[in-house]
């Protein structure tokens, strides 16, 4: 998979877009302060181990070669930074939290680097209406810390939400484990503060709920990866905090009972339903094999295709666990039952230990062998033949076994109809990718699905894009690219190729 | 305000439009089957009576001159139309159930009119996920019925219903009574086909909940009034039905008590709460004059400065009661109560009879007088003071009292930050005009407020559009025109002047 990026990043088409010099270095420093200019170039001199960070993601899969990185403070000190840009052509990276999946925030070649990170005040809170505006470089769990006393929470949360930052959540249109009950952020975000790829200011960062005075622009620039311009303000709707949450593991005798459970938990749990979470077999046993404690018995797991892992957030404790208590009887006490059995979290360490079963298979997969990772929307009632056919295909080039591919799994938000496909292989092979790609890429076209449910495009799945979006859908996109960005400053060769 | 809006339709400028004549007619009767086509023109010559449905809206204020309805049947239809329309710049405009209030869907002259009453099909609905996918022409109640088997409710509810269609719905971004519960359209629309102003299909008709493959273009079409396209497909997402639903009207000493208020109810409800609903004492007396049930007595109206309505739903009717009695007994316990008295619905009869003096203060400031309405998003805190200052202003020109403006109210949906402000008065004149606009416009815009909190823009308030969006954003607007309808055909006039 890097090798298959790294060809990538070699085939670009070179557009005139200039290298940062010294003498915008120099300009830089006219108009920000000294400690917000990080440049190898002369005159500033940094050393280069205090660029790595911005150079490379967390994951050290993708690398870049800027020279130069800037940290402004004020919306007026990027329009600053933009509009000189756009004048001397010279290509920008915006680079929130760096925590995306796909390369989006890292530089291809050697672009400036434009970091929010100092951009981290909170503008303000009105806790009545829960309406939050904050700069763009405000850290999701910071965010969540400051509205929590208010009896807030953030509409969303991710593994990395110590360090992404609420712009590139925005402007990678963030999932998440809270998408079920809150929502996407196209819903969530009420305004934004951007700077165009010709450093004008759009302000529409309005704290208003509704407001129906024409186009709503701001949508176009949610999950747009800084190629349409830099997000610096958000302001974003904060749902009420829930009192109580509480959570349970169902064990599935046949995936095929995974619908009619949810459509039963769907009707009983209402409101209070805030995830509903599928594991594989497969996917099971790697997590506790791999640490994760064993939440069923021997005889549980022996005769289960499936589990799922459900999870209640309400108002009061009593009723939640009422409900929750009252589902499972009437599940196990169904002529037929959906469920071989299911185990109910008594307290918070149990809340949090099956909550580690289902987030553990990633970690169990990485400690398993070299994972090739898809993050599909498909169909709900497709998931387990996706997962089969992809090993069905693998064995038919026999390529399943220790030698190769150890094992196919699944697991993902079927609330979301979101599936994580993995393929777990004791190495990365160009035969396992080839056999992979783009088998599993059709394989979602044809069930009209999304080759990127949450993660994005980035730089690594430009040419994928046609999976998922008709011919005419891209055309669109590179006119909307085109008429904010007609010099293709702005995040180059991220989303569109 | 009606001449004032015909005054607006005599100052346009004719841009190079063609009218329709007996040659397109022609076209169009060979392209479509014969009940499709209405023209008053030859070869057709349908009656002009039957024409005048689609002349003007159904308050009566908006009237058009089209000579030609077109009904197509099919996307493809739409699409051969709208090619025809631009290589013969013939304007159009967009009609769904016509049910608007700023004239959005009539033409100004004599455009073609594009009704999507036939395209009424559902063309799928998974009651596990509970994603819709509809013609644009579906009526709102119909999709309503479709899915309440299915234990589904649509995810917005307005007053029209009966009337509207799901593709007006989402083209004017409507709002309506579940906003505050179910979020709006930008967030529960999940795809949308859209033929372009050059005849072009877009396809974004997916039924994914989750979908980062690029820039989300379906979302300019959300709100922009036909004027970019003519949505021909809806793909939705429906919640699932709450099984129960409840209400109290609540009598406030204060004004200053309702965003306390909000807070506490905010709190102990949490995820049951489905409307908090704002009617100020003149409001509730007039309701109560005009025929309204009086839910509270004479001395709990005699303290009163004004009341809020809220409504639960949620999965278990006991649940929610006793959530909504225990709020109850806090509020009227507490050492400063935040509220007079409460009287809580104990009946399917008492709980219509509530939300009937809410939803009744429209129909009583009709039948009092002549009203002068506006529809704006103001901060929470501010509702009273809006009032209050219009109230004031007008006194100071000597136009309160019964020779004049006889009544100045406000009502709305606290939490969606909406306040409808009306302007009841005993004829309408244009002294009272000029003393209310720009004056209400201005002071919607000191509080960065919205003059279209769910209304839109249409026809009526494009000259206005300025107090709630910056130059900037304006000149954004006028460019995506631009670059979607080069010829101008689509819905000319509306929301951009």
């Amino acid at each position: 998979m890097h090798d298959h990026v790294l060809r990538n990043t070699m085939n670009l088409v070179r557009r005139a877009y200039s290298s940062v010099a010294s003498k915008h270095v120099q300009f830089f420093q006219s108009i920000l302060p000294p400690h917000a200019v990080l440049s190898s170039l002369p005159p500033s001199n940094t050393p280069p181990d205090e660029l790595a960070p911005f150079n490379t993601d967390w994951m050290q899969k993708y690398r870049g070669q800027a020279t130069t990185v800037l940290k402004p403070k004020t919306t007026q000190q990027v329009s600053a930074i933009v509009r000189y840009c756009a004048e001397h052509t010279i290509p920008i990276v915006p680079q929130g939290g760096n925590t995306g999946l796909v390369g989006g925030s890292i530089p291809l070649r050697d672009e400036l680097v434009v970091s929010l990170a100092n951009m981290n005040s909170v503008r303000s809170f009105d806790p009545v209406s829960g309406i939050l505006v904050a700069d763009a470089g405000c850290i999701l769990q910071s965010l969540t810390d400051y509205v929590a006393p208010h009896n807030h929470i953030m509409p969303i949360d991710l593994g990395a939400k110590g360090s992404c930052q609420i712009g590139g959540n925005v402007a990678t249109n963030a999932g998440g484990l809270r998408l079920l009950r809150y929502g996407s952020l196209h819903g969530s975000v009420l305004g934004l503060e951007v700077v165009l790829p010709d450093g004008t200011i759009l302000d529409q960062l309005t704290s208003l709920r509704k407001d129906n005075t024409g186009y709503d622009l701001k949508q176009l620039f949610i999950g747009a990866e800084g190629t349409l311009g830099i997000i610096t303000g958000v302001s974003i709707l904060t749902p009420p905090s829930p009192q109580a949450s509480t959570n349970v593991i169902l064990a599935l005798p046949h995936f095929d009972n995974v619908l009619p459970l949810y459509k039963t938990v769907k009707r009983q749990l209402s409101e209070i339903l805030s995830a509903f979470e599928f594991i594989d077999r497969t996917a099971y046993e790697l997590a506790v094999k791999h640490g994760q404690g064993r939440a069923l018995s021997d005889e549980d797991v022996a005769g289960a295709e499936c589990f799922v892992l459900v999870e209640t957030s309400g108002g009061r404790r009593e009723h939640d666990e009422e409900k929750l208590t009252d589902l499972l009887t009437s599940l196990l006490e169904a002529d037929k039952p959906l469920i071989n059995t299911g185990v109910l979290s008594q307290n918070p360490a149990q809340f949090s230990s099956l909550w580690a079963l289902r987030e553990g298979v990633t970690e169990a997969v990485s400690k398993e062998g070299k994972a090739y990772k898809y993050d599909i929307s498909i169909p709900l009632a497709s998931f387990k033949d996706v997962v089969d056919a992809t090993r069905e295909h693998l064995d038919s080039k026999g390529l399943l076994g220790e030698h190769a591919v150890k094992h196919v799994l699944g697991y993902g938000h079927v609330g979301d109809g979101n599936l994580h496909l993995n393929i777990c292989a004791a190495a990365y092979t160009q035969e396992i990718q080839d056999a992979l790609e783009p088998f599993v890429y059709e394989l979602v076209a044809s069930y009209r699905g999304s080759v990127s449910a949450e993660h994005g495009i980035g730089s690594m799945k430009t040419h994928a894009l046609h999976y998922s979006k008709s011919a005419t859908s891209i055309a669109w996109m590179k006119k909307i690219k085109a008429l904010f960005d007609p010099k293709g400053i702005m995040n180059p060769n991220k989303v569109l190729e």
